[in-house]
């Protein structure tokens, strides 16, 4: 077999590869540097443009320090598979994952409705048309960050398809277990009245089926 | 409302919690700092006893950098469900997050195996068993490193339930949308000779059913 199957080249260099990955996660990993260690939290967060928007508490002291201007690298992957091969050594995972590295700015009230609202639509498409809009305490508790996606400061991969063919153990079965992510029915809280009838953009999340990637 | 039920607890004191959540998930972030820059990569993990034990290839540059002994923090997320609100601020997400903070160390070619398999097993239950050995050669490509599990350096948090009762508009539909993960059914390679029967730990992770969390 030849070692284009066996190691395939998975690195991205195309912007849209990039986006596709960003967009299918709605939780990532944020690292930063604190003192001389490193700092980790996951996060929801959305893409506008070429930019990144993450959201937190303006309680987090840690993201306080990042919003305030320290280096910061973001990773997301989604897990699309199991493979097995016939030892463990060959056994891998499919999977797409990104990295962004860079500086963190806050963004101004205004804008980070807006990002709010981005960042909702990627995980319930729709739903920022229909809520009540947050108020300007809410919006003032509320730290949104920018994480610009600049040339050379990204690494996007992907790893798809099967083992290598096998060498030791030709009648070995070998081949891949996909992952997916399905949502489930919609529970609504105790105190929505009754009769009530389920939101179409939460209807719609619940019923859009299996989709790649765990 | 009562406070409890809005702002619910999610800090984990106790072990058992959090290596419950390490267990589930299969795929964490590595973060280290190069230089004076964080830096991040996706892994595959398992667990073993109080050590969380990753792998990588011994290519990987900055993967040999943490080996040496520098400071690491390793972060897990599961995505529970999507948290509807009746305004964007207080939607949110229920999850099962860990971080573990300390230094990584290598592992011995014999640990390394050992650990390669309760790794495999935490993915495939069973799946050791049935392969044939990694060769020496291998093993010496693959770099098994160890993350201790310390008292003081190690965080789990856990959201749970609905989101707070509306105070704005106490008609709308609020909840909870939960995510899942699913395992699809097994794909042979192209080079699995007709008539071969899928291995008994494959079959079982295909057929588990639908798993909390995404």
């Amino acid at each position: 077999m030849d070692k284009l199957r066996r190691k395939p080249e998975r690195g991205r260099t195309d912007r849209a590869d990039l986006y596709a990955i960003l967009d299918d996660a709605h939780v990532g990993v944020l690292a930063t540097v604190v003192g001389d260690e490193p700092w980790t939290v996951p996060l929801l967060y959305g893409r506008v443009n070429d930019r990144l928007v993450l959201h937190g508490s303006t309680g987090a002291g840690a993201l306080r320090h990042v919003a305030k201007g320290a280096k910061a690298s973001f990773c997301v992957h989604r897990l699309d598979g199991v493979v097995v091969a016939d030892n463990l050594f060959n056994s891998s995972a499919n999977y797409r994952s990104a990295v962004v590295r860079g500086t963190l700015n806050p963004l101004s009230r205004e804008s980070a409705y807006e990002a709010l609202k981005i960042m909702s639509d990627g995980i319930i498409p729709g739903r920022s048309g229909e809520v009540i809009p947050a108020s300007d305490k809410e919006l003032a508790a509320t730290l949104t960050m920018a994480l610009d996606i600049e040339d050379g400061q990204w690494l996007a991969k992907v790893r798809t398809g099967g083992p290598g063919e096998s060498t030791e153990d030709p009648s070995a079965w070998t081949g891949v277990v996909p992952a997916y992510t399905v949502f489930g029915e919609p529970e609504p809280s105790e105190f929505v009245p009754a009769g009530t009838g389920t939101p179409a953009s939460v209807r719609a999340l619940a019923e859009r089926g299996a989709t790649m990637g765990a």
